[in-house]
This record gives C-alpha cells, structure tokens and sequence, in this order.
C-alpha cells in the first residue's frame, strides 16, 4: 500500500498541524487545498500550468467521468492520470454528492440509488459497490465511500437514517475496494448535530479506514454552525489519520478549518469565482469585471507572482472579461489557483513557526470575513 | 523609420520568395502567416504560448477595439503591445472590413462609413483620417489604410467606382499618418476584373507604400479566380517591397498564394476551426470531436511538436470538446497554430532549396484540395 500519512508537526495554539501524506502519485504537504477538475479538467487551465501553480494534488468527479467519457474510457486510457496528462496525486470523490444534488431526478434505496443523468435524462444506478467499480476504473490516488449527504436544514430523524445508511455502505465499499494503490477514505456524517456526528465518526473509526473525509458541511448553514460542528467532531477523529473537510474553499473558511485541525480541504469556488470575473485578493474578493478597472493599469495584486499578476493589468482583464474572451478566465483562473496555494503555504509555515493564530488576525485584519 | 524589407532568396521556378521584414518591434521571416488577435488576443491563448509556437507577428482588429476598449484605453496603457503584452510586430487592419461586412448598419459616402455598432447600435464615423488616428493610437508596427472592400460577385462599375474611392482614401490616409515608428500598407482592390486590379495597383504604386495589401479576396469567389487574379496581379506589384493577401490561410491557399509571390497572410480561419472541434492535419483536416474518436488514444498528428499533440490524446481532446472545456479548444488552437506554423517554416526551407514545387506536390498528395 503506497499511502501514508505522517504528521510532522503540532501547532502550539491550536489545533492545527502539519503533515506528509505519500500517496502511489507522490507526496503531498498538507494542510493542502485541491482544486477541483470536474470533468477531468480544471477548468481552463492545463496540467503543465497547474505543475507551474504549486498545485500537489487535484479533485475529480466520479458521477461526471462515469457519464462523460464514461469510467471504461477512462480506464482504456490508462487510468485518469494517464487520460488528463497529470502525473500527480488525484483523489476522486464518491459521485454520492452530485447524485444527491440531483433533487427529483434520483431515488435512494438501501441498495443504492437511481437517477436520471442530467446529461440526457438516461437512468443509471449507482451502489456503494458501483461506486467503488468506477473508482477503481478511474484510478485515483484517493477515493472516497459512497455516502448520503443530508441536506440543510433537516430534521433529526432523517439526519439519523442517512448517518446509518452512510455507515453501512462504508462497510459495503471497504468490502467492494481492492485496489491497493489507492486510499479509501471514508465520510463522516451527522447533519448539524453534535451527537450523531459523534455516533457516525466512532462507528466509522471502528472500520479503520486511513483517512476521514466531514461530509455534509458547507451546504448552506452559517459558517459558525459549520466551525463549532468542526470543533467538537475533529477532536474525536484519529490523530495519525488525515481530515478532509469536503467541499470549503474560501480563504476565511481554510483558515478556521485548519485552526480546528483539518489537512485537506476541496471546493469548486474559486476557480468558479474566476470564471465569473472575481478575483481573491489580500483585501477580500474583487469583481475585475466592474467599471472602475476600465483604466486600471495595475495588477490584480501588486507582489503576486502568477503569470496574470506578472503580465496584466485589471485593465487589459477586464477587456477581455467583458468582451467573453476565453483568456480573461484563464487569467482570473490562474490568479486564483495561486492566491489559495500561495495561501496554503503562508498557513504551513505559520504552523510551523507556532504563528498561526498571529496569521490570522493579520490576514482578516485586510481581508475582512464574510460571516 | 524602422520598417524595412529585404528579399533574400527568389525561388528558381516559381515566383515565391524569401524575405526579412523589420519593424519596430523586431525581424519577420517571409512568407508569414499571422494569426488573427481580433479583441487583443488570438483566442484561448496567452502571448507566451504564441511564442512558444514561433508566432513573430499577430494580427488585431482596428474596428474591434475601437468600439472595446476603445483605442484611448489602449493609448493610455502605453499601446496595444504594452495593453496585451506581446512584444512583438503587430499589423493593424483599417476597420474597413469590419464595417462593411456590417451591411444595412453602414453607410458610405465621401467622406467616410457611418456605422452603428454591433455591440450596441451606438452610432460611429470612421474616414480615412480617423482610421489613421486610430491606428497610430493603437501603435501597430504595420498599418492598413481605409479602404471600400467590394462584395463578390459585384458589377464592375460598382467595383471600378469603389476601386476610385480606394485610391482617394489611401492618399488621404497618406497624407494624415504620421507616425514614423509604424509602416502604412495601402490595399489594392479592383474585384475580380483584371483591368481594375492593374489600374488599382499602378495607381497606388505611384504613391509609394513600403507595402501593399490585396483585398477583396477570399470573400466567395472560387479558389482558381483567385489564383488567376493573384496570377496577374503580383508581377506589377514592386519586386522590393512586401505582398499581403488579405483574409486567407487554409494550407493549400497559402502555399498556392506563395508560389504566387505573397509574402504576408493572415485569417481567423485556423483558430475559428479550431474552436469548432477541427484540427489540421498533413492529411486534411479532422473533426476531433466526432465519435470515431472516443477511444482513439494517439495525439492529433504523430511527431507535431505541439504542446496538445506531446501531452495528449484525440480520445481526451474529444471529451474536453464534447464537454465544453475551455481546454478543448485551447488544444485544438495551439495545434492548428502549430500547424501552420510549422507549414511557413517548411515553405520557407523550401523555397531556400529551391523545391516548393516538389513540397507541394507532397503537400498535397497527402493533404487532398478543398477545390
């Protein structure tokens, strides 16, 4: 088994650490944030501009790939490094999310659930064990268990089923998954309530799976629900084994979640900002788009080193926003990509000072929050 | 005046040549073909990958930016190389295209085209004079004069009334330009009619250009009409100064037009191909989006140096087309550029040896015509 994980280092003042986790695909330094490559791409960029960002490990989506191209493809080419030309680690999620998302288009059963693709309205099925055939195909460096995702907000009683089914599949995956080169990590649910998040994650403990994806947060309730969910459940979590918080990607957002101990996070935001003509700056988030950057002969950020920031100013990006040139995405995409990796390593080398709590209150201080 | 031009190498048996062309933002080796910037960039791509495919010249769109940013905006960044970031030679179009494909927006008179934008049915002038003042805001190294680009097919007395006007503009474009960093090209026009093309040609030639353009082909009529005008035409034009066929650059076109003795070429046409799905090829061109490609694992075209064809598949590039990811037609882009590209490098290594015939006829052997 090529996967490992090694905390290298506790922060004095929180809860927060870091660490190395080896993977089949190489080792990434967490706390880490993936950008996410829906469907086998991150959107805009290539794997060689990705490389040039710092970026150690991408996201991808199960429930896309099986679609389009379709998992077998996928696998005819070698496995999804292979297809997408990217040679670092990869991890898949379950496709559970995206089923889910689906509302009146899927249909949940113990034995898994069916829906109907938003592509062309065709049916599929997907089990925990089609979850992990798929998985495997696709070749990840780490997967995740099938899951049931309750939304916000929902009512204790059905918080509690989709917890117990959530578990019973996890064991189903682990039985289905035979792929040693990859890691299966499995998903804590529990809504919003302290008491079942703690049932599910030493119920899944017990399966000892050699990571842990929080599901279920980030799904509409108050950032500050999300931050004390955080703080009572990451305590409860093996220390040895890393956290995934699935699904977080503003910059206010990583900061609290590593402060509560968590190594990984994912989020289709900021390259989703990008392409709406947002940028993330030191001073909070920036529509490049508006009017007053017409003659704004600066970059995004005065001292970023991204090719944008090297090369561009908000007045040549602004053009080509407004006038739908593919260039003008690239640009916000890339400048994005490098603020949340530039972010990433400014908070590991906070832990690794013991500063990260004094990080904090500066980067808030200019970037202000959005609570 | 920074601009000169210098044939180097005349062809035994045909009329192609190889030339340097010097400008004020450095040496073009001739033939060239120039891939069109419209909005201040060639779709999809960032200089430095335009570059990286030995791209020496771009071409961008006078009336474009005009209307967006406006050329102010441009002035105001320091020029159009400073705005974009490409430092290298740029050639500017009159505008003159632009409007009169507009139709029932336009109206010509005298003095100049009044038009109503596309963007937002604001209305605008443009005469020869303001083309000028335009472009020297702009601050290309090659400049067009306005001129009147007949439809085809027209009757020649329209055509011989719009070729008059032609000849008046380009004195007044003469007489308002100014900058003597950039070179004025006029553009001989004269339709299809032999005659008309002569008296164009002879005409302009007596103000002396650095160089002349040839507009109003490649707008409907068959290749061979075009040939056979180029044919006539080309042998009166000054042996020692540059040759630019207007709007064309499909591979058998630009060799065609070579062995005619063009030196210059620009076209939307590989990079709008490009975005639709359809790749170049040594044996004509592909629509890589399609399904025979879905399982088909090697690149675009075995031993293309490009970055799509070294990195990646028809099957992965198909699924990025069919999904809508901005990457697709970045690859497809990059290739076709790379293409033809690697085409003009060819022709020019050709016409050094004295072998274009023979080049040709393997070109097209494999290639097939679009006659």
């Amino acid at each position: 088994m090529a996967f490992n994980f090694t905390v290298t280092k506790e922060c004095k003042n929180s809860r927060a650490r870091l660490g190395q986790l080896e993977t089949t695909h190489g080792v990434i330094q967490t706390p880490v944030f993936m950008p996410v490559g829906t469907q086998a791409t991150v959107k805009t960029t290539t794997p060689h501009e990705l490389e040039e960002l710092g970026v150690e490990i991408i996201l991808s989506n199960t429930y896309h790939l099986y679609l389009r191209p379709g998992s077998d493809v996928v696998a005819e080419a070698g496995g999804l490094h292979q297809f997408m030309g990217w040679n670092h680690p990869i991890l898949t999620d379950s496709g559970g999310f995206q089923v889910f998302s689906l509302g009146p288009l899927r249909k949940i059963a113990e034995e898994g659930v069916t829906f109907r693709s938003h592509l062309d309205g065709s049916k599929h099925f997907i089990s925990p064990e089609k979850s992990m055939d798929i998985q495997m195909e696709l070749g990840a460096d780490i997967v995740m268990a099938f899951d049931e995702c309750a939304p916000y907000p929902a009512e204790r009683e059905y918080v509690k089923i989709s917890k117990d089914l959530t578990l019973r599949w996890a064991k189903r995956c682990q039985q289905a998954h035979t792929r040693d080169d990859q890691a299966l990590f499995a998903i804590v649910q529990g809504g919003m309530y302290k008491d079942l998040r703690k049932e599910s994650a030493l119920e899944l403990i017990e399966l000892d799976f050699p990571g842990y994806g929080i599901g279920g947060l980030s799904v509409g309730e108050p950032k500050e629900i999300m931050y004390e969910v955080l703080e009572d459940l990451v305590p409860l979590l093996p220390g040895k084994k890393p956290r995934y918080l699935m699904g977080v990607g503003s910059p206010d957002c990583l900061i609290e979640g590593v402060l509560r101990g968590v190594d990984m996070f994912d989020c289709v935001w900021p390259t989703r900002l990008a392409r709406h003509g947002m940028v993330i700056t030191s001073r909070g988030n920036m529509a490049v788009r508006n009017l007053p950057f017409a003659r704004d002969f600066t970059p995004i950020e005065e001292g970023c080193k991204c090719y944008a920031c090297r090369n561009f100013s908000r007045a040549y990006i602004r053009h080509l926003l407004k006038a739908n040139e593919v260039l003008g995405i690239r640009l916000t995409t890339i400048h994005n990509i490098a603020f949340l990796t530039r972010l990433m390593q400014e908070i590991r080398a906070a832990i690794a000072a013991d500063q990260l709590l004094e990080y904090s209150r500066h980067f808030f201080q200019a970037f202000g929050t959005e609570k």
